[in-house]
């Protein structure tokens, strides 16, 4: 609101970014959430800067976490830079809330009764041209006999509806849990955080969208990470949570494809 | 940080604003800190969109606050849309904060070890803009026969440094007090808020530096109005802080005025 200053989160740039495509590893990270930019054409959505920096908007933390585990992983990494008030890219067109009117008890003007038009005119600008993305990607590496794991990277936010959450990291799967059953125990016996199965989302909250969609459909290893953002807030922070996912992602997947061998 | 969220408050625009600058009230509104905007010469300070959308960065709330009491005085507004990181438009040059290094635990690096010469380009390209633009209306209005009364408008975080503070609303003055004497204890019989004389800031930490350059130093009446930026958070607690503040000023005003004609 306050002079021009959301006016200026407007762009016109692609939906998603793709980093370190040549990377060695076979995993591939996604972030959806990765920034808070609002497309030109439906420009501010009636909220003001804080709100847009807030968790409503984006995943704050994600992309940093995303970009350190790329380089620690030589992982291909695709980020997706606007707003998740515009169009949840973490979501299918036909989920409710694929755009809301409200989050965290926060109105969201902007999103008021649209139309169906309205609603397929945002999916048609963000969604699919981050979802063709992911999916060319994916395509082109099982072509290449080299099928992907699919990794997405979230945070999340420390109080939701005035309730403060102890959890800091969050585990999530979809109907395919091999790699995240292999990822849980592990975490456990870590030690020095508190992890939880499917928390704070899980799939029946619609949160593993990107897993079901581009992992279980194509018969990957996939898993999803949601890390509280107030452990995120600074770049040695972020090391280390990437140092810990980068540690826990090579033994799961070594104990995965052991597994997998054997049976 | 994040992707390119910040980079996208960067701006070539003018420092100032001018509002309503055909406004009929004596009365000429100065917001100091009404933006977050980042010159493109100098870009992001290092910092991420959490901390540019804080009360480091800018007033949250202030100018909506200060464009509400302008439409409902008539008056003239004067917003400059610039970060105060960038350089404090409520600070002379040689003021130490004027360029910060940390604020509110916060250390932001883009202002580390600055040397003269990049002190003096954000000055004269954030300060000096903006202050030619204040002085050039006041001289104007004083050559008018119709000398303005200085109003500067700012907002206050509710926690600082860990402290939370009870405090609603600060009246703040320079050398002459007139103004803020006529309005204290208008605000301290209004009842419903926490009002001070000079507090959450003071002259002495250079709060007053516009109310000193363009009302004390021009022998104009001049008042700062510092309200608690958790106050200002939607449009209507903005209307409200807006009514009272229009009102203690119309009699304030008057009673002044009817003090100097009797002396």
């Amino acid at each position: 609101m306050t002079v021009e200053v959301v006016d200026n989160l407007v762009s016109d740039k692609p939906a998603a970014i793709v980093e370190n495509a040549g990377g060695t590893s076979r995993i591939l990270l996604v972030c959806e959430h990765a920034g808070c930019l609002l497309p030109s054409s439906i420009g501010s959505l009636g909220l003001d800067l804080a709100d847009m920096a807030s968790h409503i908007a984006w995943d704050p933390g994600a992309a940093e976490l995303a970009r350190e585990l790329s380089k620690r992983l030589d992982a291909c990494l695709i980020l997706q830079r606007y707003s998740r008030l515009v169009f949840d890219c973490n979501r299918s067109l036909e989920a409710v809330d694929a755009i809301v009117e409200e989050s965290d008890n926060i109105f969201i003007p902007g999103n008021s009764a649209l139309s169906v038009d309205e609603r397929l005119g945002r999916y048609e600008l963000v969604y699919q041209p981050f979802y063709q993305v992911v999916s060319s990607t994916v395509t082109a590496r099982i072509n290449a006999g080299t099928p992907p794991v699919i990794v997405t990277i979230h945070s999340f936010t420390p109080v939701y509806k005035g309730q403060r959450r102890e959890l800091e990291l969050g585990i999530l799967h979809d109907a395919d849990s091999r790699l995240a059953d292999s990822l849980l125990p592990l975490a456990e016996t870590d030690g020095g955080y508190i992890v939880a199965r499917n928390q704070p989302y899980s799939a029946e909250d619609g949160a593993t969208h990107t897993l079901a969609t581009h992992g279980v459909e194509n018969g990957l290893l996939n898993v999803m990470f949601e890390v509280r953002n107030d452990l995120l807030s600074d770049k040695l922070s972020v090391e280390r949570w990437a140092q810990r996912l980068e540690q826990l992602l090579s033994v799961a997947l070594g104990n995965v494809h052991e597994q997998m061998r054997g049976n």
